[in-house]
Formats: structure tokens, sequence, C-alpha cells
């Protein structure tokens, strides 16, 4: 009876245990999900400024950037993903976890820049729209600069 | 002179098609992150429909998938990523490559039932939401059927 119990327990933790896993590895992999699309979507207005403008592109692109950045990816640094595996090994430094303040600086920089990026695109000024991307991966580089290990 | 002309061309042909190829890789793990950031935010709406309604919540998670379903994914289904590794291996079906008018069905059903579930979320209307949910989803599982291979 007891020897039953104790591996009942330990099932039960066991299933707990991993699934708690698996929660850090899905977070983990949706938030490098979330900055590889818009690193795709930083791809194609730089095409855009630099080379043939495309107002549409541009706009479909930064709608994306913008809905992203506002769509609450913090809740994504769920406990314990400081280290763990997404798609890849997550490159996530731990000040991420313990300077709030720093985070919250760099977060808020990163979101007003892409709104603007967004009012931006919608006018289809070209130099207007270089000028605000290079605005905007400077906060990307911010954060990461800060915030990400190199590889 | 002959033998270094060789040279020459095979290592721009050797450089072109190992440009082709990361070209091929990127698009497919742009497609995948898109999915999947999506994924995550159906996640969200599902367990805001089926739980606890937070309007704020359902309204950042609509707009993402709103923004990525109109970014023009299509664009990154480039010749030649009918096969192929992103972040895995691409499970696209070939039908996708070759049935145009299928392709254009489930994607303008998927993009005006994304466009709709973010009308909706506006107006936090939980039980709308739901309903919204359930069609949206349905779009989803639309392609999937016809243009994904299972697992």
């Amino acid at each position: 009876m007891k020897s039953k119990l104790l591996l009942a327990l330990l099932t039960v933790t066991l299933a707990g245990t991993a699934a708690a896993q698996a929660k850090v590895e899905d977070a983990i992999k949706f938030r490098q999900s979330g900055y590889v699309f818009m690193a795709w979507n930083m791809q194609r207005i730089k095409a855009n400024v630099e080379g043939t403008y495309n107002k549409d592109e541009v706009i479909k692109a930064a709608n994306a950037i913008q809905a992203i950045a506002n769509s609450g990816m913090g809740a994504l640094y769920v406990p314990g993903s400081d280290k763990g595996k997404g798609w890849e090994d997550t490159r996530v430094k731990p000040e991420l976890f313990t300077n709030k303040e720093g985070v919250g600086k760099v977060a808020g920089a990163f979101v007003k820049e892409a709104n603007e990026m967004a009012k931006v695109a919608a006018t289809g000024d070209a130099a207007a729209a270089k000028e605000q991307f290079g605005k905007l991966g400077g906060t990307c580089k911010g954060c990461h600069d800060d915030f990400k290990v190199k590889k």
C-alpha cells in the first residue's frame, strides 16, 4: 500500500515536472518565433528603404512588427526560462529576469518606435520610413546588447 | 588561364547555390515562426474564451494574428521551399505550390476570419469571441488538412 502511494506520488511529481518543462520549452519557442518573424519584417523594410519602395509591403511589415511588439511577449519570460531550448538554446541573459527597470526601459523604447514605424509606414513617405527604420533598429540592438548573449 | 576561369565560374556558381539554399532555409524558418507565433496567440484566446475572459489579452492576441495573417506570408513559399529545413523540416505538401485556386481559397478564408477575430475582440464580447475563435480555428484546420503533412 505504502509503495503504491509513493509510486503514485512520484508519478504525479514527474508528470508535473514534465509539464513545467514543456511549458518552459514552449515559452522559449514562442518568443523565438516572435523575434524571428519580426526579423523577417525588418529585412523587408530594410530592402524597401534601401531599394525600390513599395508602400504596401512596408505597411504590412510594419503592422506585423507593431502587433507583435504590443502582444505582451513579456509573459513568455516564464520562471525557469532563463535556460532551456525552444527552437534552439535560449540566449537570454540572466539580467533580463532581475533588472526590471532596465527591461522596462528597452521594452518601452521598442514598443514606442514600433508604433511610430507603423504610423510612418501608413503615410508612404519613404524618407521618413528610412529614418524611423533606423530608430526602430536601434531599439532592437539596445535590448540585444543588454539582454542577449552574442553568438 | 582556362583553369582559373573555370575555377572562378565554379566558385560563383557554388556561392550562388549556397545563397539560394540559405534563402530557402530562411524562408522556411520565417514562415514556421509566423505560424508558431500565431499558435501561441490562438492558445491565449482559447484560454480566455474557455476560462476567465481578459479583454485586453484577447485584443493583443487577435491583433497579432491579424497582422501576421495580413503580412503577405505567401512570399515565403519561394521556389524550392517545398522541401528543406528551417527550424525543422518543412511539412508543406507539394500541392501548395501547384493548387493556386485551393491555396487562394483557404488563405482568403483565414485572412477574413482573422480580421473578424480582431474586430470581435475589440468589442470585448466574450461569447462572440468564443464563436469567432471557432470559425478562425476552422480556417487553420482547413489549410492544414489540405496543405500540411500530418505528424
